[in-house]
């Protein structure tokens, strides 16, 4: 059984197929793929598009979503092996994700980082949790990384250049300033899609320091021997958006600073100047911009940078319903 | 394209249409209307009525209603344009509504004065942000008006005297107590649709400090022009029920003292004897007495009044679900 | 009109065929029965298991669930009769129940006990209400009993022993320690339906305190005359579980000590050794182990026992499902 954990699982045929099912479904938004079947969304974070765009892909296949947060409208979970639970929790991981395989035909969650030992979170526990209790397909809806934003941003790509074969194009990950120390997901996950796509991908940050975990590095360069891209990290301006085709920002913490931000702040403080404005982008190859949301305006990128036409931040959003429907449907027809 | 953000900008003869349509949707629960389309509804305060009553309507009419609760399940927003966003809020309105509006069909936003500032609030950026940006049509489900209510109370009233016609009826718009400081929404909105239907309307309050603001005062004035009816002020209770038809009951605070309640508190506990009573229905035209619910029983109306046959409200919020079911079909349908 | 407030309403033969019904619906997950119907599940405490079954068996028969949460995203609500509502609550009862029966075709409440005086909480007020005034059928989604737990629980039994007669089967209900004092609701429902069944019945706790109410330990003295089962109370653990069939474990506060709980937290403290565990398993007649979770691991049962094919709790929790389709069915062909 296949889940959707993470893209690297999945082989560069499957993501084809799945990207070219979800520009079907931009074309014809009702199918019946997912006819009286069910997913449970579970959100142990706040989400608004995630939610919106899975809720309404579920209905628009005939399908139904259930969305639960945990430690808000149902139980704590315990998520160790073995333990005696005289905490907080009120039921084990065990019992949670089985019942609902029982329920329900598909399971996504959402659970970030906590934030206080990233050798802990990397371990992704949650979703690696319900994986393996649940019995029924699984989908990462943003924890440690964030495939199904993988997915809506290449197709944006896709769109923009009017081809699938991103190949040769110049990509710049940036790191921008935001007042609290973000999650590295989206980051890991850019780095991720790009180099398999096989572009030629310059991840831009302030210092070595803003580096993402070698587990993410390792696979962007796994994919770079297998797509024939390239990979370099820059901490210079310039040098990375000279020349750029492809300009995708995202703030993250620092991670030898995880969990102990107090003095990575003023680190970052002093980076504010990282902001996408149009004087960047008029170095880039007449280049596109585009971010995941939730953005900071005037944080992240100006206004001017935002409602410039280069701007494709709301179609890669927008993607996020066509992909997802295309996960759901691939999922319940292997 | 047309929103619904308040009855003012929508012509008598689709008002009209509105009621009729929802008047066979009463008699006939199922349609098609909405088949495979979605609403968000955005609720930035909570509800009952109108979240059960737009949900279901959506499902009868085969579609799908998302419930989004920013600040609670979903992210906190701006809304002022050119914000350096370094406060609480994760993104602006301008992202909010474009993603949604490429999900949805519609928006449904609720969305209270803050009661702060006055003139602040009857800006009600909100609903006129999420109008500007979303793409798509938009609906208050109560801002500092609340159209849906109009209809639905228009239409019980329509009901109980058997007629479309109300012209000539006299009707009581009365303030009543609370302990807190209410928002005016619903009294600006009986008012509207009272004079809008031709009634002879008195606006019963304590004090000259109740009245209305100018807004909604000049669109009865307008309206009385235009369809026969009268409008005026009153601050004596048997001069207002005695002969009325229509006794409308609703509490709030006195627009002097918004965002400055403490020395209205003691003003507005000298009033608790607006209290709806059968004392003061039996002054009436054996009058009918509605409310747009939640109401305190025994400090807006007594138990013997909303208990007695006259009175509608149960019927007026019954009527949500189907004038909103026509508001959603209308504006599909365009 | 029929609400679903306790078993002990229902007929023995009705019981029946909503157990056939439910089996009916295992095989067979789609169906029309509810078709344009509704149901608002109000929750007043959080849930995992109900909510998600609820929703999920409403869209699997064509209906639609409505999730509402008082006090969390819709209003507090009034339940005494005559008062001045000049505290908390903004609504009565009388109108939140009429209001939703006029939008839905029934309603589902979750009300526990508020476990500061079990005379006030044993009176049910909250569940009462809604069925006393909504006009449509009301369902018990757990309150001071939790009938759908009980028919998911005889169903799984059912399953375990291949016969719908469980006559003859010795049953234990065993009490087991928990950090906080919980509802009696599944003790008192579990004696119910086992009595009903006509099983050989022991309620093992540790003390007489911990005996249940006398209304549920009536009901099983009724039951028991009328099946022919039998009813015990012990204190002996080698003595209740010596010979067992099945052993169904609760934790619950001893009413004697019923909103004045610190006396009563080191007497429960000295029986953490109730934990079902393997040597307690092995005293049994081959028997079977469930309850109704969520479960503490290793404070109520040990991994070990939950972890063995001896354990249907799994299987009672997916069961949930299928009763409460069936009950819905019955409540709607009515």
């Amino acid at each position: 059984m296949k889940h959707f954990l993470n893209t690297q699982d999945w082989s560069h045929s499957d993501l084809d197929a799945l990207l070219t099912q979800a520009a079907l479904f931009k074309k014809n938004k009702l199918g019946d793929e997912l006819q009286g079947k069910s997913i449970a969304l579970v959100f142990f974070n706040s989400s608004l598009r995630t939610r919106s765009s899975f809720e309404l892909g579920a209905f628009q296949l005939g399908g139904h979503a259930i969305v639960l947060q945990p430690g808000k409208d149902a139980w704590p979970i315990e998520f160790d092996v073995g333990t005696v639970m005289d905490g907080e929790a009120e039921e084990h991981i065990a019992e949670v994700a089985q019942v609902l395989g029982r329920y329900v035909d598909m399971i996504g969650v959402r659970a970030f980082p906590k934030f206080v030992d990233w050798q802990t979170d990397r371990e992704d526990r949650v979703l690696q949790g319900f994986a393996k209790y649940a019995g029924v397909p699984v989908i990462n809806l943003e924890t440690i990384t964030h495939p199904c934003q993988e997915l809506a941003h290449a197709m944006a790509l896709q769109e923009h250049f009017g081809t699938h074969d991103l190949r040769g194009k110049k990509y710049v990950l940036t790191w921008t300033y935001h007042p609290k120390a973000l999650n590295t997901a989206v980051a890991n996950s850019a780095l991720t899609i790009a180099t398999r796509l096989g572009m030629d991908v310059t991840l831009l940050c302030p210092t070595p320091d803003y580096v993402l975990d070698e587990r993410y590095m390792g696979w962007a360069q796994t994919n770079v021997a297998e797509s024939g891209g390239s990979l370099r990290v820059s901490h210079d301006i310039a040098d990375a958006y000279t020349g750029a085709d492809i300009v995708y920002a995202k703030s993250w913490g620092a991670l030898p600073y995880f969990g102990n931000w107090e003095p990575e702040k003023p680190i970052r403080d002093r980076y504010r100047h990282f902001i996408v404005d149009s004087e960047k982008m008029a170095m880039t190859n007449n280049g596109v911009f585009s971010h995941c949301l939730p953005l900071r305006r005037n944080i992240k990128a100006t206004d001017a940078v935002m409602d410039s036409p280069a701007c494709i931040a709301i179609n890669e959003a927008e993607n996020r319903l066509h992909v997802q429907k295309a996960v759901m449907a691939a999922l319940m027809a292997q």
